[in-house]
């Protein structure tokens, strides 16, 4: 099995439907990913010596998701040196506000990468996570800028709103 | 020096002047208490430890206070049985919205009583304490009820907001 | 009949559905608690004389849920020295901002400990009310560890969000 | 000492300085009025007392103003049939819409009159209670007709925002 | 047909959900009312027009509904001294948060009595108006006084939520 | 003196350090405009009459600026069928976002153009109507232009923030 | 084909629904427009394009529709004189709180017009878009009378909202 | 002169003493960066340039900040494959709820990782690029490491909030 370079965490196995957008796109543009459920507040230890060793294990980015009041992002950031992303997922009676302030609002000194509130923001976190490893990887660079230019003609194939595909 | 029965923590020394209002209501009513900067995110590791050593050094209730996107006392709650009180600490940008919902909005399973924004929040936070710890102790139970009654005087003593005292 | 230690009030009948999560989690850990519909707005007298009797009664927390204008937790602690415990039920318009707000902004000297919007706050509260007598209850201690660990290990047995259970 | 037809109330002698710009409007208007300090929180019994006995006193309107977790103007209206009209008293931490929603959101069968938050409530607030008197007093609607139209005069008086008075 | 004493005026046909709940106590407490669509926005001429007749035409409270941007309380309060109690209508994206505080957040020297957002709202605002009625009208004193504690003996009745009634 | 095109009216004097920025943009493109004082709430008439003849009196846009329930936008754009924009002025309270919501959530066929709150939304409201004069004068057209090129280059003229000027 | 002087351009297929209300009344209206695709984000070549040449083009007036972090309406601004009108459209997590702030916030120097949020925001669109056109085009004009006459008749004829159409 | 890797951009220079702070840390961890003033609505086809450039020109990681309908870092990342960390400006009405909502919620198919409001997020922005750098530079991510573990020491060696250092 290929190293993964992706780690996709989150906090309770309700938040796949939001968080496999992220799964979806890493897929699509040949990105080894790892899942898996960590919870800050259910499992702390599983959390912290999930987020001290993930660099040793060759992760290079990780995506965590949590809706309410969600810790996991930034708790994720306090044991890491690595680029962490936080997908809000859309809560019950806030939709989402809640978990949108609790992971971007972080002090001066821990830095999560935060994503837009549900499915948009968990697709565009696995875009953000292959875009940092394409820094340093001109073949996904390259399959970046295919995705890019298919979307954006995607776009310009369908101008008119009113006609049916 | 007798055993503390409260921790008071905060994320950072700038918390203080919030949450010394808990400290003063808890020297009022003569319940004991520790004082501590434990930073969920810029020191982790102590967080955890505090946490899961609190009970077994007497400690019977923490207070947490922390701003902006505030995991302290969410983290705290995670690793020990204790009761966990949550002050948010009015942020600069958001005046403490981030905070309160930061702290309000736990998941089902790891609970954190949380008290008002700022200073008002802090100070009932210590009386909070002191309640928790009088529901099996009488003579505190009494003080309280002193501390009570005299604030509830103070107020009728004074019924004309028009004069100057 | 043995002695309940918790009172669970609600504003109304229809609070019923958030609120039987906090004696869900209660029956679970073996705490004696008693259920009433007592309105703040509607049956003011009842609601004071409650208040004021409850410790009395031998009740050592109670758990006050409301909606909208959420009057309850805070105008019961304004009459007894008990820890008093506020949920914010989900409310139609506003979806439980209002009924936070209302509960979590108590003023300085009458605290109310605040959890989270709804179901996840109602069962927290619960939990948070036998955390307070696990402080001197030995044994209670010990079911909640239990309980806490059970939770853990049941995160921990299913790590694999894409695995059906 | 004429009977006063209207109270002003409120949470704290700190809410003077906006409640005074209700008693200012209703000696423009020669409705005579009583003020004092009554808290929901810190003196809940005087409360109770004054809303149940105020209509007996041959108070006609009650005014409440109050900060935070408003709970004044919705407890006195529980105990009374009089007109309760509330004042959002602007808050430190939240600028008085948690005041607001505190005030204005209460649930069906008790009802609360709600004004702006801050000063313009304060003084709208009597205005409105005078304009309650005026209903069955032809001489204070008189009184309030000239106000009004010597209000509307003054803004005639000076339409160029440009220049100094 | 008896003379109405309170008008019942919104800014749409569709408001009529939400404010019948406004006729519906009127009707119950015996107090005559009368019932129109009224735009600010779309008939500003009928409501100038309206709201400077209504007290000559015997009407003693307007209650205006409106939602979003919701000027008709406001607007009609410019032009009749008649106390004025605006209703909130729950709005379709903001749930009703525009209406609110388009509705209470009133310039100094034009007040509104604002209520709850919603039914809830138009419930009280009927109840309110009644209330204002009665500060003169013993009679309807009386049976507001019944209503309150058919209300409050109502829930006292069922002071058990898991009861099934 | 030269026919206005445009009309900045606002609900109150203190308006004026706000909307004065509508002024000076229209003053440097050579736009001829008035200036009134018009106050929705206090002089309901006056509003009444000058939307309704605005358009025949020559003027072809008006600016309505106006704080809290600001309601002058709207109204004056139910009395014509003159593009209305409308400045929500920032209030002391809610900073604005009353006044913000208050214009811009208008029901479906009464039509205001919202701006930003505060000083920016009024000088961008005298940047807009001379934008829509533009569609028919060349001249103003090729004026705007030039303000926008100036603009544009002034930002380019100066990259580097750390450079004092 | 006649020349479009309304140029109704959105971020994605998926906001026709409620652009297409624009369309609606400007058809209605007798104003020649266009409808087109053009997203921001993911076609900015084209949106620059677009706005740089529309004035070229012949087109008057720009309705921009979009959601969330909705940059349309203020990117088309930057490229072009023309007045750009723009439409909130309602987003799922924040029901268009996003998209309302992120249009109309504009900062000094480039103007948006931002209508309300949602189906009536866009049709309040297409109508401002005719009553900018009808500032030089006297039979526009005399078509936007008849409109909103027919929309207050429309409002007169059924004052009562009980009784069913 | 070394190959910057970082950009960092700002919408005005009047966001340069928010944006320095991204500066500082860059500087602290020894990253070559650049600073630049480009404006979206300014600057539109400077900013097109920049950011389609940008990758080619050797930057790896892009900083935007701006602030209300903050517009910048979402349409830099509509022009390049970087990544795009966006930094919300402190507004003056709204605080930065409106530039945090225009930068992160972005639609599916293009990211911004976005930081925290104000000053303590632009210093994250420029630590975050440093994390984003140091997943293929060894050397970097020792400097990180270095300057996380004397950030937690010297939280660690002052525990105590009440002594003055």
């Amino acid at each position: 099995m290929p190293q993964p370079q992706v780690a996709i965490i989150m906090g309770s196995k309700s938040d796949w439907p939001t968080m496999e957008n992220a799964a979806e796109v890493l897929q699509q543009l040949g990105v080894e990913f790892e899942v898996e459920v960590v919870s800050a507040h259910r499992t702390p230890d599983k959390l912290m010596e999930f987020s001290a060793n993930a660099a040793d294990r060759g992760i290079k980015v990780i995506i965590g998701g949590a809706g309410g009041a969600a810790h996991l992002p930034g708790m994720v950031a306090s044991k890491t040196r690595l680029p962490v992303l936080g997908v809000p997922v859309q809560s019950k009676a806030l939709n989402g506000m809640d978990s949108l302030l609790s992971i971007a609002q972080m002090p001066k000194g821990v830095a999560v990468g935060t994503l837009a509130i549900g499915t948009a923001g968990a697709y565009n976190a696995g875009l953000f996570a292959a875009q940092i490893l394409a820094t340093t990887n001109p073949e996904l660079a390259e399959r970046i800028e295919s995705f890019r230019t298919a979307q954006t003609e995607s776009v310009l194939a369908h101008p008119d709103p009113r006609v049916a595909e």
